[in-house]
């Protein structure tokens, strides 16, 4: 395992058929974003999978472990992460079935094929260029904030990349819904499943999960809020089970 | 009192400055959604308010009990409850500040000048023609499926009769979220508040109310759930604090 492992990286366990994902504290870490977001996704027997931005991989890593999907792919245009995750892929001897690419969202259609997916996820920057303090790193500001790419780029490169009614999963940020929800329609995204998330029963929520059907028609089943925290430090059931069968809780480090 | 009832009605006293309201169960009567839009709406003082499809006006006689609005207006098409509305402004003596008009929806930017509003609120009809069955009584079908009025005539008027950075509060279903958002969007109403009401934690939503600006810039702020029951048959905190605010809770009537 050592020859996969550089200087600065941890191997954390994802409690899930042995597997098992590199990371490194100075770049982007998964947050439950991306738990959530592969808990939420649905990838059916034989389906073929890509996941825009995919940092770590774990969104790819997650969903081959929970699906019966043929192929998952993971797109990231930063160098470090996307060699990371191309390392944990290895380290899980999954390389026949996940396949990590290094390039730019902006430029997926030329990279795949277009209508060549049945589903694809994305954990995006949350935060519009304007919004807040940028990171001083770049790659941590790039998985924040929307300077290489934005909400409309992912939205309409998922579009051209899912196959006639295909579905698209997103994990966001609920003070964008309106903006997301129209960005959705303009590429003939319509929301079929919608789920908020809500640190406590009595807070705003801080995140949201959407699963959209090239061109569905307009009806959403909009879900009971899913409630992270009993108590302060105590997961609901609802998310202990989830991290039980997913991985081993880490640490939710996608903040604003 | 008694001049101003018809025969079938009752009076139903509003648990808010000794207000009462004349209903008819023929007719269509107000459910939890009309008492929860009245709650979530916002009009200041002098501002200039108008409901379209008011129906029993319980809406501008709940806004004006709760509010300092110089000026409420309701708007209704079907003849016997915009007649039933205008009597319950009587019975509370309220004419000089509510009125109730006869009219349609669709017409009312030739009934009203333009731009001539501060608030406009509306529990307008939730179901398509298409969306299960239509209630033999014209009146109750009309207020339940958009025979009279589509959401898309609500939300044109609604941009139309406001003033600049006017507001539009609206209660709906949470299943046609995705088509609210868009429609809202064509018209230049920008979400800005937005709460789910979830019948009890573990369930799905069964209403939605939003709160838009005319013009305003997109950035939503989703409220925490609102429950109704802690357990069958006993409403929450919330609810029984809103309830005694403003009205004896009465049987939600607005069901699928």
């Amino acid at each position: 395992m050592e020859e996969l492992l550089r200087p600065g990286e941890r191997v954390d366990d994802l409690q899930r058929k042995g597997y098992r994902i590199i990371q490194n504290g100075r770049l982007f870490c998964f947050g439950m974003d991306a738990v959530l977001l592969a808990a939420f996704a649905g990838v059916k027997r034989g389906e073929r999978m890509l996941d825009l931005g995919t940092g770590t991989g774990v969104i790819p890593i997650l969903l081959e472990a929970r699906t019966e999907g043929a192929f998952f792919a993971g797109l990231e245009i930063c160098e470090a992460s996307a060699d990371m995750a191309g390392r944990s892929v290895k380290l899980n001897g999954l390389e026949d079935k996940i396949s990590i690419i290094r390039g730019d969202i902006r430029e997926a259609d030329r990279i795949f094929p277009p209508a060549s997916f049945d589903v694809v996820t994305s954990n995006p920057p949350y935060m519009t260029a304007s919004h807040g303090l940028v990171n001083p790193n770049p790659e941590v500001a790039a998985a924040r904030h929307e300077i290489l790419c934005t909400l409309e780029d992912v939205v309409s490169q998922a579009a051209r990349l899912l196959k006639p009614r295909g579905r698209f999963y997103m994990v966001h940020r609920p003070f964008r819904m309106a903006e997301i929800i129209r960005t959705l329609g303009k590429y003939r995204l319509e929301p079929k499943r919608l789920r908020l998330v809500y640190p406590f029963a009595d807070k705003e929520p801080n995140m949201l999960l959407v699963e959209c059907l090239l061109d569905g028609r307009p009806r959403v089943k909009v879900e009971p809020p899913l409630i992270i925290y009993e108590k302060p430090g105590v997961y609901t059931r609802e998310v202990r089970e989830l991290y039980n069968m997913q991985i081993q809780a880490g640490k939710a480090v996608q903040e604003e």
